[in-house]
């Protein structure tokens, strides 16, 4: 029994942090334990003052996160009887872009006095959304300049990605610009606190920074012209030391084994993003596996081994998914989100209590009426853009869509619709994929909707004319980072030598999966056709109602 | 008080029928009455037996009429204690085309044991949808034979019409058609049971018939041309004697008179229809004021002294609606209907429980909330099509749509972009109008709507650009109805003259009207552009995946 090891992953999500136990010999997860970080997302006021945040800004509080690590690791040791000495090593996956300024010893300028009651000097959320006049400034210039950078990044940078928040920082806040040593991903951040190594890693490097593994940054020129102050920001602010997905960052520090328990020394990954290190933890180790990571958004995820531009896609980075391939990202940016806005705003009173009545949710309730329903029934199309476009068209000011009512359509028909529009979104990502030559043959899964909805799963195979496989970890993020735990650890302390292999032996997926149905998907295709059709029409220029409402409505709200 | 004169008029509704007793001199409603009908609309099974109808069928039972004749005039007198000396005259408006075959007697032929069990012998409501095929073949007819009527009726006559529903009674039971003496709209009947005196009204015969003032009916060879048979239906089953609005039909019968408690000979006006009848009684006597009479569904009635051909107007009849005018009317087929329909559908029960609360009901707390709003400020925008469009595009199989919603879209909002939609139907008609040289300078409102939401009448006014005024009565058909009594009285028994001066005298207006505020227009003409961008879209045959869902909809259902 001594001889059996055990890794351990850890999730640092939005509202909390979640670690997880792991046998490495073949991935059984044995505890897991989550910490609700006490700040939170940070939207209204500064922990503990009264100094308020303006529209779109959220932070988090670092301190959060380290209560994480002491809380959640002791307690893995604890519920599971684990010997210290058996736990090999330690992955980390973290929200991203989430970022902060430290100073030369690594703290955050937020846990400063002297920088504290300064809303910059905290850790900026992925969704903090206030940096969009930078990131508008970014897509200018990079345009202007004609930079080859932005067609991997579907033409557009984020306001949420590292570059959008830093120049924030330097334009609102010069003095904590000034003041930082560095700006540093949250997921650097804990691995330089579990180790002592700033070991920025090539993940949140290219996909949120710019970086490309065969020509680095971006040149000063490019940065020089968005602030004087700004063209040395790689060297004086980061650093061009990135490391590979997969590789050890360092030992745990004797500080960081006192606070866990866990021995010194332990070996620590390189950290990693949320989304991406799912991938492995679905056990896709290829290309031609797309993965869903579904909730309230979706991610896709695949590698390939060839680069391709394609359109709208949020990310191409090599070594930013599996080592040796080209790791492609695309999104929609609401699908869970729709789902829960109906129900919350568009089912009435007598749909509740029968879902009452049958002791189940609501969801389950429209899942199972709406279940009854057959491909075209409903006579309704929906625009699954009540949150905007992700991919394929980047477009914020995008709106949702109903179309084909009449005065019989019936809640669960409308539900029906919002899945089928959210499934047609995803067919769209797989066939500008597949269109810029990288094939898909299978779709995978993980996330909280695949175990939740059986018939929105059935609609996505049917739709997409794939099957669907789902991994087994319900926690598939600190699943992965521990399966990269056990890629730091190597052979010769009992870990694995690639994640692939890694891969092999822990990740699983469940027995059951969803298989098209060829007649409805025959159907569907020509419904397809038609939201093919209103998504160009609404959403490449054609007709820009969507785009003109928001902006009226943006106007009388000011 | 002996001198004081009154009149009664009766609206022939869809589930009941309406009585009012009116004083001559000043309109002053003095008691009304309302006879549920026992046998409402028969949709299911003939009553009495086990006999099924087939899907849209809509049938009445004309014993409900005379039902209704028997029960109200005496409760009239019974409550106001008015003398029968004193009621000088009688009006009756009906549901139209609402059509019956009746033998030489003018008893109905379901009233007859020998015909009863066939659905055929039963009269035909005006929602009766089962003559489809019927109107397909009138309107192919017509079209190849280039008959110039069918311009006057928007290009297209309808299934609801009374051609329709005669052609179907030959194609599915020539038997009946054979044993029926006449066919007669059931406005004509009913005047024939008071009076004993066939007296078809202009209404009916030009707005469902065909019928012209000028030219007649169509020729004999388009007859022909729908069934040999048929050659001769108008002169072996109807009359090419047609007798204007504001006649006297006759003189109450013994028998009536026996049965109502009203004298012998007291005046019967010529029928009528609950819409049309409804112009006078809101005070309308002369062109350039539009009727909208407004309730599940929107009737838009007017007056103009020329004859212009209106694109997708449901009909223009010289003295189908005022002497000496041609009348014009069109319509959207859901409004009132759509608004129940989201109530139903698409409210969540805490807005129920919050209209508890104030003691209201619901459509006042959405109206309530949906006022709050500034034009635009929802950013969505909807086509008013869920129950088809009935003007200016006549087309059932076009269907709702709403465009903008996002994750913080509200109840309230949905609601009012609902409003709106149906604001931009009516106000495309207005348009439409206008094109055809039709002026509209002000509109009218009666109906149970205007009663109902005073914020759906404010953004009426705003949308269109134009004060709307309401009719003092609301029961405008039934009102309608008594001034046409009082006309057909004539001056020397205490009544009127025209309906003109009967409508000076009589009809009323309520002191608040809905007055167009500026700066409201000004943002909705621009919000009306993109609805008129988005109807020409789904509406003209652009795209046409309205129509495509409904087909494949229909395939599936079958």
């Amino acid at each position: 029994m001594g001889q059996t090891k055990y890794t351990i992953g850890i999730d640092f999500g939005t509202e909390s942090g979640r670690a997880l136990l792991v046998k490495v010999e073949d991935g059984e997860e044995v505890v897991s334990s989550v910490y609700e970080y006490e700040d939170g997302v940070i939207d209204e006021f500064l922990p503990g003052t009264h100094i308020g945040l303006e529209a779109d800004w959220a932070l988090q509080n670092p301190a959060d996160y380290m209560e994480t690590i002491k809380r959640t690791i002791p307690e893995l040791l604890a519920k599971s009887g684990v010997d210290p000495q058996d736990v090999i090593g330690i992955g980390i996956d973290f929200t991203s872009c989430t970022m902060m300024p430290i100073n030369k010893e690594g703290t955050p300028l937020c846990l400063i006095d002297k920088y504290k009651n300064n809303p910059h000097s905290w850790v900026k959320l992925w969704k903090h959304h206030a940096a969009q006049p930078e990131a508008d400034r970014i897509n200018q210039v990079a345009t202007e300049r004609k930079e080859k950078f932005l067609a991997r990044y579907g033409d557009k940078y984020s306001s949420e990605w590292f570059y959008s928040k830093a120049l924030q920082i330097l334009d609102e806040a010069p003095q904590i610009y000034e003041a930082a040593d560095k700006l540093i991903e949250a997921a650097d951040w804990i691995v330089l606190e579990l180790t002592g190594k700033e070991r920025r890693n090539s993940c949140t490097a290219g996909y949120k920074a710019l970086w490309d593994h065969d020509t680095g940054f971006p040149s000063r020129d490019f940065f020089r012209a968005l602030d004087p102050r700004f063209e040395a920001v790689v060297d004086e602010k980061m650093s061009r030391n990135i490391y590979l997905l997969g590789t050890k960052a360092g030992g745990l520090t004797q500080e960081m084994a006192r606070l866990t328990g866990l021995r010194e020394e332990t070996p620590v990954a390189v950290g990693n993003v949320d989304a991406h290190v799912s991938v492995p933890a679905a056990t896709i180790t290829q290309p031609g596996k797309m993965l869903m990571v579904m909730g309230t958004s979706i991610c896709h995820m695949m590698v390939d081994k060839e680069l391709h531009l394609i359109p709208g896609a949020c990310g191409v980075v090599k070594e930013g998914i599996l080592p040796g391939y080209h790791g492609y990202e695309a999104g929609q940016s609401g699908v869970g989100d729709i789902f829960a806005w109906f129900v919350e705003n568009c089912v009435p009173s007598r749909y509740f209590e029968e879902a009452n009545k049958k002791g189940g949710d609501i969801h389950r309730l429209l899942e199972e009426r709406a279940s009854l329903l057959k491909v075209g029934e409903s006579g309704l199309i929906a625009l699954d853009w009540w949150n905007g476009n992700r991919s394929v068209l980047v477009d914020a000011d995008l709106s949702g869509f109903l179309l084909g009512c009449t005065l019989e359509t019936k809640p669960e028909e409308i539900y029906r619709a919002l899945i089928e529009a959210t499934a047609f979104g995803t067919y769209k990502i797989i066939n500008t994929f597949q269109e810029a030559q990288v094939k898909i043959e299978e779709l995978y899964a993980c996330g909280g909707l695949p175990e939740r909805n059986k018939l929105l799963m059935q609609i996505y195979a049917d739709v997409t004319n794939r099957t669907i496989k789902v991994a087994v970890s319900s926690q598939a993020p600190a699943f992965g980072s521990a399966m990269f735990g056990a890629v730091a650890a190597s052979p010769e302390n009992g870990g694995y030598d690639s994640i692939t292999e890694a891969a092999k032996r822990m990740a699983h997926l469940r027995r059951q999966c969803f298989v098209p149905q060829k007649e409805n998907h025959q159907r569907y295709e020509k419904i397809y056709h038609e939201y093919e059709r209103l998504h160009d029409y609404f959403g490449r220029g054609e007709n820009n109602v969507m785009k003109w409402l928001k902006k009226i409505k943006k106007q009388i709200k000011e």
